[in-house]
């Protein structure tokens, strides 16, 4: 089958893995096995089950190839989803025949942080869990269509030291990002002002690796009532971005490590103006008794964070409020927000009248750049497409 | 002294007032004198006294006429402040000498949504302390300037049906506005998703009263990190109004009142349009499910909503996609982020290659609609600075 043609070469910055049962299963040391991660079927449906206790999550909001008035929030076992799901070969003849050369995927039972192994009650297991996922990452999902998938790590966030040697452990397998909570405070760890994190930090700017902090890792949603339809949390979903945002714009972070480099991911780019505008104004009313008298936040917005979109037209439009250089398209295959099976024609309403060049880079130019990724052109051969 | 001749007639729908140590002196019954609102000085400072409680907010924010560098939280007496603070006709000089020709003000010691007598003890003192001050404030604080200060009352939160007929006593003594929390959930009171307060929602359109909803008002700051600097928090103030317009679009007041006016205050106006676009691409992808299956949220936002500003210009540049008739300019005086003495200089570089028509709607015209309120030619005259 010839591939088709496309408009775009896209590369997706937020894309979600529905981890298969083998992950840990196959890697943990034997003492292990029993307690870490394993899938269990009980009551008509399937369960992760994670030292003695059952994780209801099976594939949060996967929902790709339903139609809209079939979704949900979570299916309840793997034949419930498209294989693309949880199988990479599977998922890249989907992506590839939506002209999606390059993608970046979250996690979703470790959550897409990797929180999920900071409260268990093992740290040697926990310990092993990481590095378990991200040797499965690199070696399996990754390796499976050399080119492809941009490795992203998890790490080991009870102990920073320990997350700078997972760090440049996996750079040199070729891991090129990391993912991260928005707020460590949310977990009882010290906060982005403190220098707890620092050797996390320094990590990633000696690897050159990128921290991805995606929307809804702070433990908490935005829901002002509780009874409210769960569609205000999900409209509300980018506000994360946008808080993260001005906490770490105002903290040590950026002006510590000026080289480093962080991907608010999922949070959308059509906010931004504002917020820039917004914190540069809050900054220069009250730098004189805040301590925070001297870079302009939105210089270091410019300098150390990109943001990414699906399909918005609002930010699309204001783009040169935000710098073209900082935006990224991702497709969020396979949650509910994700334009695929409809991609290119997703992008194409999205870009309209934007110059090639500014094209190029949002499409694709600026996360090969901040990835140190470039689409091979053989992807399609390995898949027997071309 | 002749008032100087202004580019812009001005109508700000967000101000603050400082009360008076008399408001709630002059007016209790007198079994209730001794537990209401008073003033006293204690420990080098002066407090507000109510049942018995040091309430250590004197004037939150009022640093106007302060240079930046010596801007505090909280003067801590009447006499750190400049009069027009607490002071009607003081205030009407600075206002009129600033072109500003009408004002909206939220009370400080009732908090801005009058949620400090929710949580009184004796709730018939609590009552009469809401109509004291709304007595107060349209005999003494709007009486005092006929023609510059848009009546805005409080009401009785823990009484809907109470809330109802104090809206409707006030309408008939020219009240136009009543000031509400950006969530009653966060007070342990029904949602906005109930029909608790159904007949609040009546009182205002039977009466045209305007339901002002002032960011800071649901008992939360936005700080994901506690030790980081409080400019975090201002910088992401607005998200609050983000927040609130999210609940109500999707909640069932602006369906079951449809002409009900929600202002949004103190909230900005830049991220309007991507939070509209983002509404609406949620509600249509998931109003399946939701049983939110009939209009676009960004429709009922252009009939019951408005938003207002101070000096953005990402906002500005992209009114067409707020709706330049739900747009307001404030003044927020006597807080840190007021443009005064210089409202003048601030709005026209903020609406500059703006055309007249939309400057004009902007400005004044959209809040005269609104509050049903006309400019009178004659305040110059009334102040003697014709």
């Amino acid at each position: 089958m010839a591939a088709p043609a496309h408009d775009y070469d896209l590369v997706s910055v937020d894309d979600h893995i529905i981890e298969p049962p083998t992950v840990w299963a196959d890697r943990l040391p034997a003492r292990h096995r029993e307690a870490g991660p394993r899938v269990i079927e009980a009551d008509g449906r399937e369960y992760w089950l994670f030292e003695g206790e059952r994780v209801a999550t099976m594939g949060l909001n996967a929902v790709a190839g339903k139609p809209a008035k079939d979704f949900a929030m979570d299916p309840v076992r793997y034949s419930d989803m498209i294989p693309g799901c949880y199988d990479p070969v599977a998922r890249a003849r989907d992506l590839l025949r939506d002209g999606v050369r390059g993608s970046l995927c979250f996690p979703t039972f470790p959550r897409f942080a990797g929180v999920r192994f900071l409260t268990a009650d093992d740290k040697d297991l926990a310990g092993h869990c990481v590095t378990a996922y991200n040797d499965w990452m690199i070696e399996e999902w990754c390796g499976a269509v050399p080119g492809l998938y941009i490795p992203m790590i998890i790490g080991q966030l009870w102990d920073p030291e320990a997350m700078a040697a997972e760090i440049h452990r996996c750079a040199a397998l070729g891991a090129r990002a990391v993912t991260f909570p928005e707020s460590t405070h949310a977990f009882g760890l010290p906060s982005f002002h403190t220098d707890h994190w620092d050797p996390v930090w320094r990590a990633l700017t000696e690897t050159d690796t990128v921290l991805c902090i995606h929307i809804g890792t702070s433990g908490n949603t935005n829901m002002p009532s509780p009874d409210a339809s769960y569609t205000v949390a999900i409209a509300l979903g980018p506000i994360a971005a946008q808080i993260t945002l001005m906490d770490l714009l105002l903290s040590r972070i950026p002006r510590e490590f000026p080289t480093i480099k962080i991907a608010l991911s999922e949070g959308g780019i059509g906010w931004v103006p504002f917020a820039l505008e917004r914190v540069d104004r809050t900054w220069d009313r009250h730098r004189h008794w805040s301590g925070l008298d001297d870079v302009p936040p939105s210089e270091l917005f410019r300098r150390n964070f990109w943001v990414c979109f699906i399909d918005e037209t609002m930010g699309i439009e204001a783009r040169h409020h935000i710098g073209v250089d900082r935006m990224m398209w991702e497709c969020d295959y396979p949650h509910a927000d994700t334009p695929w099976p409809n991609s290119q024609g997703d992008v194409r309403k999205a870009l309209a009248g934007v110059p090639a060049d500014e094209v190029a880079a949002m499409t694709h130019g600026n996360a090969e750049q901040l990835f140190r990724w470039h689409v091979k052109p053989d992807v399609d051969a390995i898949l027997g497409l071309a």
